[in-house]
């Protein structure tokens, strides 16, 4: 990737949509030394308008066209909800705009496929905004299985259920799930080849608001993610077990988001037969370690900078998006069947 | 059913089994008023020696045979490995014992069939020991539910999981999933119609040790039950959700396991349509009802000793067991299918 | 209190520090449609350039003093170290400013005395930031006390507790106490007569980093709180105990920071002799009542334009300020004497 | 100490007391190997009835004198209310029995001095049921102290709270801050100089319900010790802070009761001023070690009897016992003057 920065001037920066996120990229894009916030822009005038009298400086307006044309602009972030990403995308991308896109990187992997060879073919950079991928924990995480702590992999049970907004557009596997997907892909940098999943629609002609999907990989190792618009109790917690330690990320356990548990299974050698039981727990030490507690998302967009001179490489390119689009696809056809497992299609598939 | 003892003289038992349920069996009858443990058996010599130590009026032997043929014996308490179950149980109703037995009350749909049968045949009581049901807080989840509280039942969520013994005869559907079966069962008084399961044995040649299923209805209610020999962290926890209230049950929250939120998801009705979004959230208070502490064993030994002087209707019969068993029978069958649905055989299936 | 500002424009406002507090009430201002934040001042340099990078359309200088004769300014918000409050205040009072100023009001009582009586003289709104009264947890307490719900108030304990800066000028009675002292008087109404108070400084040289306060009043009820910079563990939590319910406040449970607890202790009437007890104690429900999440500085800030144009009547005036600087001080003669008690000066005294 | 018992013949044992605790010792007596329960004695006949119901070989009787007499016991164990204990253990060794006695010691540090003599002219065990002593977790923190790990002592925090028992001739301080004081003392071996204690009796005419103390030591050090018998939520929490890491002891984390916290205050050297701090807080990894979770009783009557083997020295001698009594009777005189400091006894005042 070339330096397009070499004399330190901030990137200019068109934000697409100011919902339920953008008001936090605005935040954090208006505070940043790397990025000037030159418009914003959103369908709603209610929107705009708080927009406006947030960030004087910045041109708010309706229509982003005028923003993709505008030869200062760098780089586009898109924060609308995801049916239009693929159009917002591919119209800046061929306008030659560096793109940063809200998860899920488009609705299909056709188009997501699509967006992609766009990006390469123009040499530009499409970044999908998996955020929880910049926390402090789940670098940790990858830290930890990088360095083989854990041991081999066993398995990883993900939870995110929350009294959430009911979406649309999407359900809740394409708005809840993608976050474990995404820290699931970058912690263990794993494919899985299979998926079952389940779920309900609680509320007639609306869209799946609890649901459940078990990945499946090309050795023992499973992956179950549960989802839900539909709880009380707010739930964000990870386990990732391995043959040696076992690691918890819980989301809302402020202080200690990371466990580190020196706790396993052991299959006993020679085994130990006590009425057929060759397999052993063990119990030890727990240790939390320090996490780095900076805004994800602050995070991130210092390495989109970074990426942008050319001085670091993208953690989270279009087709890392691209292969959770195909996880998720497959997720979706097998729902229609009750579970019945469904292959997850590749990036050339 | 027959009041057996007018006299009020206790009802001696037989405890076959004395390794890690049987213990607390055995300190329960021990104090009752109800009952008089004239037997305790195991197979091991050790666990019989432990036995005799600590109750030392108690007859200790190796084989239960002899019990069954003492015509003093009224009840026998089956807490063995599950394999043994049926055997067991066959011979004891067979000489004209009633039964308490371990859930689960075997290890098939048609054995189970039998036992019920034999049960009703000779006119005594089959009980399987679910015991959960017994607890405070289970007792005023099916109370909550049956003076309907929590409106329409979407879905049902549970989570049990631990670094448990590794059973060598069951998997941990079997072991662990079957509590949270009984419990549903208790508290929703209905039938699946289908199974979709997925796990995985984490260590080679050994039973599935983590495992999940989502249990399909006759409409949109689902019910989803994630347990785990493998998890360094314990969780006892079952969400039922409903259209005005959702009532969570945590095992281990002393002092609040019952939590009724207010909270729910409502269809605007005329529909309010923003951005297409039709269904609203609502969080209201909170309340933690009281519950009962005392021990699930000691109530559920009252009421076995109630229904056997025909005061009671036995709470989980025999055929309670086997609806569950046809449950786990069907989990068994997806499992092998990597999630794919099973149909739920009936009682008369 | 005369309404100022019948034509609805915005009141301008003069923020002096922006340290560690200021850049909230600032952040606060910037999106208030009630107030027009014209001025930011600090003394160091690079936390002016921030505010300047932050609010590009406010005035950022080094000295509060030319804001003070701006005639446009209605008010002064004084979020500087506790021992340039006197000052500062009376210097925006001087020059007929209102005043929102940082906890403690001042660090004597006879300063504070002074201000309130200068305010008053000029008919001068002096409002003392005791945020957490504007939380909704605070108000909900108020609530339950003013309806009644708790019976006879019995004892209040206060835990705040963090691994916090160690202040240089203010030790941390006068730096967390505070917080509690507000809450306390908020929510009973009443004003202790002595205190009893002990501390350690852990290091050589610095201030009380560990400090604990009892409060006495003219009847039985008590008030205790424990405060300390030197605790691994963030704990905010205070109860309130009556004769009928209990309530909890835990600032940190997010979704349930009140809880109501159905449970009491009560005398027998008349009283069964049990080997001399003749007190009980019930246990009973516990309800989490819903709260008000919105930002307390924001509700603080809206009730200060109402009072402002004399919609409302300020809800912590200097008078509040003054009496728990009184409390703070017979603290401080307690400490140096090893928890001797020693009496709280009035408002008179 | 002599060996009393070198065939390995289990010591014989007398329980006085079959109330709250006294049913906890038996049930350990019972299954212990290393004693023989000949006697249990109470003055209430129903309380008689079910120790009778429990323990069919074992004597019960109401009045305790006949086993001081009988030549086979060998070591009584008091477990009556607190008023009584002078008088039994007094009986008990003057008969030549070894003695554990219930916490506290006895009511003055006069008798309890009489005690400790007494033991020691006779040569006779008196030991006393610090119980949490006796913990894994307790062992620990000891643990954790005496390798430095922790750096200088800062201060210790205390909290023991809930709804309990209302105790008819006792007041909290003397029925619950007893088990802080034991922590204290075994983890730190260290003895306070004074105390100042704080607290109110909520209902007319009984004793302090909740009460508060902290100990002064010969350095800057502190402890600070919170009790209550009316607290809805129960809490029994202690940290000890030193210079470089802090422990938290909570007893009811199951799982993790000991976490040790990297974490501390740390005075820069050279001093780096920052607005005048020269105190700069640390926040680093937390581990929560593996704790043995064997019931503390058990593990405290194995050692008693290796004690009477003359195997092991006597963890908590009548000495450890009048040490605290010592401390709550200073505590009891600065309760009476509203928390004035009040100096402690020592063993030979």
């Amino acid at each position: 990737m070339v330096s397009r920065e070499p004399s330190g001037r901030p990137f200019v920066a068109s934000l697409i949509g100011f919902g339920y996120w953008g008001p936090n990229l605005a935040r954090n894009l208006s505070v940043s030394r790397d990025f000037n916030l030159k418009y914003i822009s959103d369908v709603s005038s209610d929107r705009l308008e708080s927009a406006r009298h947030l960030y004087g400086t910045t041109v708010c307006l309706k229509d982003p066209v005028a923003t993709f044309s505008d030869p200062e602009v760098d780089v586009v972030l898109v924060a609308t909800p995801a049916s239009t990403h693929f159009e917002l995308c591919r119209e800046a991308l061929e306008h030659g705009k560096h793109v940063l896109v809200e998860k899920p990187l488009t609705l299909d992997s056709i188009s997501s496929q699509a967006l992609v060879q766009l990006a390469k073919r123009r040499g530009l950079i499409l970044a999908v905004d998996h955020t929880f991928v910049f926390t402090g924990a789940v670098r940790k995480l990858r830290e930890l299985v990088a360095c083989g702590e854990l041991g081999v992999l066993r398995y990883f049970d993900s939870i995110r259920v929350n009294l959430g907004v009911v979406q649309p557009d999407i359900d809740v596997l394409w708005d809840l799930a993608v976050h474990d997907l995404s820290i699931l892909q970058f912690v263990t940098d794993r494919v899985p080849v299979a998926v079952s999943a389940t779920g309900s629609a609680h509320e007639p002609s609306t869209q799946m608001s609890t649901a459940y999907m078990t990945l499946f990989y090309d050795d023992d190792f499973i992956a179950h993610i549960g989802t839900s618009w539909m709880s009380p109790v707010k739930i964000r917690r990870s386990l990732l077990a391995g043959s040696r330690q076992m690691v918890v990320y819980d989301d809302q356990d402020v202080g200690q988001q990371v466990k580190l548990f020196d706790s396993g299974i052991e299959t006993s050698s020679p085994p130990v037969v006590d009425h057929g039981r060759l397999v052993q727990t063990r119990v030890g030490d727990m240790l939390a370690p320090k996490v780095d507690t900076r805004e994800a998302l602050t995070v991130e967009l210092e390495h989109l900078a970074a990426c942008l001179r050319g001085e670091e490489e993208l953690i989270v390119p279009g087709e890392s998006g691209l292969d959770i689009v195909c996880v998720l696809e497959a997720a979706t056809r097998s729902l229609d069947q009750h579970g019945s497992p469904s292959q997850v299609g590749g990036r050339g598939a």
